[in-house]
């Protein structure tokens, strides 16, 4: 393994959310420093990093510094621009590399990946104005929901279209980027995978967890999830083609819908996911360390869980609630340090652990 | 609880060693920042602060400057300076107070303490001379154990004596220090607690663990302890008792033997304590979090445990075994960042969870 990273390496992190900051404390444990990159001066992760470059994206001197700096540059978030990536890696290993930053930037692109793997999608149109939208509603019918192909997350970039008539002002609210619209389906649940494939091409994963979102954004993931064995195994097998597809080293989240015809990939995120955040209190190497091991070379853990376990996310106002938690002995709280709470603003987890003597 | 401290809180923490790391990891878990005083400017909490003082103890302007940027200050070792703490008490809250530091730096002060609460500890003599130690043995027998009264940590500071006439030799090998002679006791099993008292006086405290020691060195704590109920049961409300007699805020550490007459109290460290870091991947609240917890005005957890476990120390070369390490799925890694490999040196420690589905 020449690729192994010593005890003393420093992982550079482009992002410092509060992925970056879990991926940074992560990282202390196996010794690593990290660096974290951010145009944010009071980003979360700042607050646990041993080094912080504050620049933009755009800045090449202040990437190009940060690159030479660090032993392996990794990223919290799908949407950074390709021409950062560009010059970063002209100095240093970005692991994942950017063919999945660019896959999954785009829903189209990303989609057609999926579809090209002999794997079920919902069924989909692209969207480049309003006379493909009426196209697109005629083929697919309605409801659908029409989906910006970039930046969208957590339900942003996204209207759903109940009649053909909404095409005109559903195109607009979404300022008329290209797009695709979605058949609206019909599902018993849905679930994530996060799953890991390292240096080597060993590929691990965690058991899938049972998401619930309200207003587009995950609420709550619930291990195990209330899938049959068939299931568990299509969807690790699923996320395994993927990351073997992608040639790709560190953690995925891949996400599905469990239907009557079987398990359709909705999205894949190439990081770390908020869905897997269970694993802090749940498995002995959580999908953070998960992310570390691969990327710095060392090996898999096979991803066991010891415990059942529920996690909740703190979304806004649900901080208040923060005393009340104190007192629950069972539950593992996990708060980002972020000042200012705003309406859909992640602002903390708190893992209940289920299986407790 | 007008002394609960805001999300927002910066944790003052003096000394920057490992437990340093771990107490500010785990005040970001809670939304606080950390600000590590410490000599060493590469100190491995200052990997994972938010902010580093780099000064000597005994520098009244950095101690000042530092007090009033914290909201309240711990400390992660015992032999802090009085005279540090005594410009420190002037600007900001140091919890817990120095009183448990005064009696927990000197081992007579300390058993004298431990005897005014009716506890039972090893039989001890004062030593301030050949002749007070040659008494001391005449008194108690051989094999006895001198034991400097103050700095002694890690086995050092401290010397068995077989015959009587090996005491001049002991007693320059200590640099004629003030000392205490301590009968050899014969002990089925040495235990520890770790246990917590909140600012409103609440206690908790986590299941006793079973420490092997060799060459003086913590090298690994068994939980759950071989020990029954009721030892169990005495071992947690002796350090209730104690933690109660100090009106102490925080967590602590009580070292016990296991012996035929019941449990001795061995020692107390007024902090977290390296039996304890078991706790990081077998409880939802560990005992870092736990002290922040104490510290910061927010409630207790009940130190429930939902898994069994084996902390090991990485001591030294045992860093070496890391490769071997990381193959072993049920365990935990935590390395503490420090370059430099060097004998009795803790370079970090790994916990093995046990009961794994």
């Amino acid at each position: 393994m020449t690729d192994t990273l010593s005890r003393h390496a420093v992982i550079g992190i482009l992002g410092g959310g509060q992925l970056g900051r879990m991926l940074s404390v992560a990282a202390s444990r196996l010794g690593f420093r990290s660096h974290i990159f951010d145009p944010n001066p009071d980003a979360p992760a700042t607050h646990v990093a041993d080094a912080v470059t504050t620049a933009s994206f755009s800045n090449e001197t202040a990437l190009t510094t940060f690159a030479n700096s660090v032993d392996v540059i990794t990223f919290e978030f799908e949407n950074i621009p390709i021409s950062a990536l560009d010059v970063l890696g002209s100095y240093c290993a970005i692991k994942p590399d950017k063919e999945a930053l660019r896959i999954s930037q785009d829903r189209l692109i990303e989609k057609t990946f999926l579809q090209s793997l002999d794997l079920q999608t919902v069924e989909f149109v692209e969207v480049c104005d309003l006379l493909s939208l009426r196209n697109a509603l005629d083929q697919i019918g309605t409801p659908a929901i029409l989906k910006t192909r970039q930046f969208g997350y957590d339900g942003k970039g996204q209207i759903c279209i109940v009649k053909e008539a909404e095409a005109s002002h559903a195109f607009k609210s979404i300022d008329e980027a290209p797009a695709i619209l979605e058949k609206f389906v019909e599902f018993d649940l849905e679930i994530s995978v996060i799953a890991a494939r390292g240096i080597n091409g060993s590929v691990a994963a965690f058991d899938p967890g049972q998401n619930e979102h309200h207003d587009g954004i995950l609420r709550k993931t619930i291990v195990p999830a209330r899938v049959n064995v068939r299931q568990k195994t299509d969807a690790i097998l699923i996320s395994a083609k993927i990351l073997n597809a992608l040639d790709y080293v560190g953690v995925i989240g891949v996400e599905f819908f469990v239907t009557e015809n079987g398990l359709l990939v909705n999205e894949i995120a190439p990081r770390v996911h908020n869905s897997g955040h269970w694993t802090q209190n749940a498995c002995a190497v959580d999908q953070f360390e998960q992310h570390i091991r691969a990327i710095s070379g060392w090996p898999l853990s096979d991803g066991r869980r010891h415990v059942d376990v529920v996690m909740e996310n703190l979304i806004g106002h649900d901080i208040d609630q923060i005393p009340k938690i104190f007192e629950e002995n069972n539950s593992a709280i996990h708060l980002y340090g972020k000042l200012e709470v705003k309406p859909g603003r992640k602002m903390g987890h708190v893992n209940r652990l289920i299986q407790v003597k």
